[in-house]
């Protein structure tokens, strides 16, 4: 039975615009394993019921409903020991909690960025409860949010040193081939790239051209998704 | 042969504080290696020569001359394969590349709040050499770069969430037990404790209780180095 993955969509339902989701998305590819995608909004409360909460990714595998990306790596990773390792090994999936907390730190900085993008890529239906809830995260309009957007530009990209200066020597966070600890970062950049043309990173950053290379594994699954380049 | 070490020493021969030279120790004792340190001051360029470049750790094994920590942590893998593992496999030694650029951009952050103490534990050979260098680097006076030091500290500790969020729910980045990305983050920490008595974490700090745990690893290896606690 193919799996299910329940994912973050916008007005446009092949627009998916969680970078948590994207982490799973590439984690599937990774596994070779075939999953079915659902979009999903934010006031679909009911969809994703059986899961026990509500927030995606979800995966269903065999009548189980899994959520949280951390414990959907993992599990794919248990379940599927024989498909190509996600880690690399117990002390690797150690070492990969740091970039799955890594994600965050990065989205919550680049939200800043592009906040007024999301919001303008939601359904109808969606957008005054990304606005009411995100308007009281920052304590102000999501307009006023990114209205300095150019100054906060540089602080950005200069936060993403430690990723420019290991790209400088090697493909990806894994080495040759990526592995979760990429997905988990990529799904930022994705995100940023599935709803917004603002430019997060300079055209000869090891950084960009990492992303061009996650970009492009698996045929192209993430370059093929609906966004702006 | 035991293994040769040269050290970054202050004034003080037993006050070593190199952050890449505490990586090193501590990846020694994780491999299970003895090693006898010899302290280096910057002006000892000719002790190290045989080196070929003049910057500590410089390992000193067989007749061959290690140099850069990167490279000194990757020879004891290979050449001591049976010892405990600094990275847990191959996918491990390139996750870990990122901690190693993390820590001089950590470091590079601590610098500004601790450069004057560093300069104070020096020999009085080192002083004119360090000042001179460091005050070309920052552009001013070793003692106006950390005027401002109480305004920093509160961005510095904001950039370790990352680790902080990790540390919440394991007790190292290896995992149950440290591996040589500990020992790679730490080094900075163990160099601020050596030659400052200026507080870079809060006492609450899950990443202050990771500190307190390298410091007691080994039996209290980096705790017994003279320190500020």
């Amino acid at each position: 039975m193919t799996m299910k993955l329940f994912e973050l969509a916008g007005a446009e339902p092949e627009r998916r615009l969680s970078p948590y989701c994207w982490a799973i998305r590439m984690a599937l590819a990774h596994k070779g394993l075939e999953v079915e995608t659902i979009p999903w909004r934010f006031i679909d409360k009911e969809a994703i019921a059986p899961s026990g909460q509500g927030k995606v990714p979800v995966l269903v595998h065999e009548g189980k409903w899994l959520f949280e990306s951390w414990d959907i790596a993992q599990y794919l990773e248990q379940t599927f020991p024989d498909h190509p390792s996600l880690f690399g090994g117990p002390q690797g999936v150690a070492l990969t909690k740091y970039f799955v907390n890594l994600a965050p730190v990065i989205a919550s900085h680049a939200i800043k960025l592009i906040l007024v993008d999301i919001y303008d890529h939601l359904t109808e239906t969606d957008k005054p409860y990304f606005r009411e809830s995100r308007e009281q995260r920052f304590g102000m309009p999501l307009e006023q949010v990114v209205a300095n957007r150019e100054a906060l530009l540089q602080p950005f990209r200069d936060s993403l040193l430690p990723l420019r200066m290991t790209f400088r020597s090697q493909s990806f966070l894994g080495g040759d081939q990526p592995l979760y600890a990429d997905y988990a970062v990529f799904g930022v950049f994705q995100w940023a790239r599935c709803i917004s043309p603002f430019q997060l990173l300079a055209e000869d950053d090891p950084v960009a051209h990492w992303r061009k290379r996650m970009l492009q594994a698996f045929n192209g699954l993430a370059q093929s998704a609906p966004g702006y380049d």
